[in-house]
């Protein structure tokens, strides 16, 4: 699991977010970015970098394979593109026509596709993870405050989340008194957390008495090298603001923009966070 | 599947709605009400009736026996009552306990809970569809706007309400090119299909060029006599306002207001209406 070509730069397509930008620091001199535009940090321009759109698959593969890469990490947030309106290269345009030839319905099977094609260019995709490693997750209880009243709701979240993951819907659920309060869409986690404020009070806690967790895992089919699931203060702060009781994660296999300080905030926020060994 | 005791009352336990009108016409001199306090339409008390709190099941069992009913229907919405604050008769505290005791997760397994105690009563709790067969849904195609080219969402969406409904998570699921954009949670399918407009653009269809179904189905495992999926025209104006391209539902074994009301406002708003057969 460790990187395997470590004399050679290591390649970070970098979408929106913290993380990317993490990632680059933690290697130093030796990274090579391809910035998607409109999405990657202004402060990845420090490093070797070249901009494409999203869609210029062939152009971010080429720039990668002549600054020498051969291990590069996919990480940050992408806006889901438009299909139809997007401007693709030779890459992209392959992108399309695998995606409209099979039945390619979810995001899962999108980012697979994407991996495919960097790896048909003999690029090795691997984790974030892997050069993440102190900011991937502990396990157990993280903060003072008691998860042992919500693990009903916790089972069955994490019982909802894995048929959703299945499916390809989404990593994220929100459980109250064992029912289920919210299923991400394509609104994101985020979006899920603001609108369960929309929902009659009867289903929601108080600041002073919070119920109700938020599970997010990774799918159970997901390729652990694309989508990892990511909690940072908003997070935090969304779910605080929902009166939600806690947040549930797998240990390992989540990327916090900096985990000491979500753990922080969880703590002063009155949130308890729990990590799941789930990878043994 | 029809009425067994033609000569007693019909007793009928009416919620919000105009369901339970529409019922009680069909029954004309030989139905008797209990109207559920804060929810069921005033015009139901033309009819012999009683009003009562929704916790007060063992009132409402009690008037419908002296009323000399034996089969009853359940019908109409109900508002999930806040278990810690209702106010419970013997009926409702028996009710609380079943709840407490075991596994009952979801809505599905609570309104099992409450068949079970009428027929503890001794009475016999029939299907509203056994009394509405006229307002239950066609099979086929009910407008001229076109369905097939929709066909891949469609099936998308039956499969995904099929587990969200094994999973007893909701009856409806809206989907667009083949990605989930919603599942419905405690807000209701209305509830769910207003969150639509707050998703990105991107994912949504236009007044011109309409895209995403919604379909709602009964959950596999769920009793035929209660929480029978609705459909009416509140339905058909948030999918057209959602700019959906059309509405699948379970003929036969779906509510309408007034069936034939539905279907000239989703010709007139530009949707398809599809009912699907799936009860032979």
């Amino acid at each position: 699991m460790s990187p395997s070509h470590a004399d050679k730069p290591l390649g970070l397509i970098a979408g929106s977010g913290a993380l990317p930008v993490t990632l680059a620091e933690t290697q130093a001199d030796k990274v090579f970015v391809v910035a998607l535009e409109g999405a990657a940090e202004v402060a990845l321009q420090q490093y070797p970098h070249i901009t494409v759109p999203i869609g210029c698959m062939k152009a971010a593969a080429d720039a990668l394979l002549a600054a020498g890469c051969l291990d590069i990490v996919i990480i940050g947030g992408i806006e889901r593109p438009n299909l139809e309106k997007l401007e693709l290269d030779e890459g992209g345009q392959w992108f399309l026509e695998q995606v409209s030839s099979g039945n390619h319905a979810g995001d899962d099977k999108l980012l697979k596709v994407i991996i495919a094609y960097f790896e048909m260019r003999g690029l090795n995709v691997c984790s974030a993870q892997d050069y993440l490693c102190g900011q991937t997750g502990r396990t157990g209880p993280q903060t003072k405050h008691d998860h042992i009243a919500h693990q009903p709701d916790i089972d069955r979240a994490i019982e909802v989340a894995s048929v959703a993951g299945s499916q390809d819907i989404g990593q994220s659920v929100v459980v109250g008194r064992r029912l289920v309060l919210a299923i991400e869409g394509p609104e994101g986690t985020d979006g899920m957390l603001q609108r369960l404020r929309d929902l009659s009070p009867e289903f929601l806690g108080t600041p002073e008495e919070r119920r109700g967790v938020l599970v997010k895992l990774p799918k159970p089919q997901q390729d652990r090298r694309i989508d990892i699931p990511a909690v940072g203060g908003r997070t935090v702060e969304l779910a605080a603001a929902a009166c939600l009781a806690g947040i549930v994660f797998e240990a390992g296999g989540t990327l916090f923009d900096d985990f000491d300080s979500v753990v922080a905030l969880a703590e002063k926020k009155g949130l308890f966070l729990l990590g799941l060994d789930r990878q043994n």
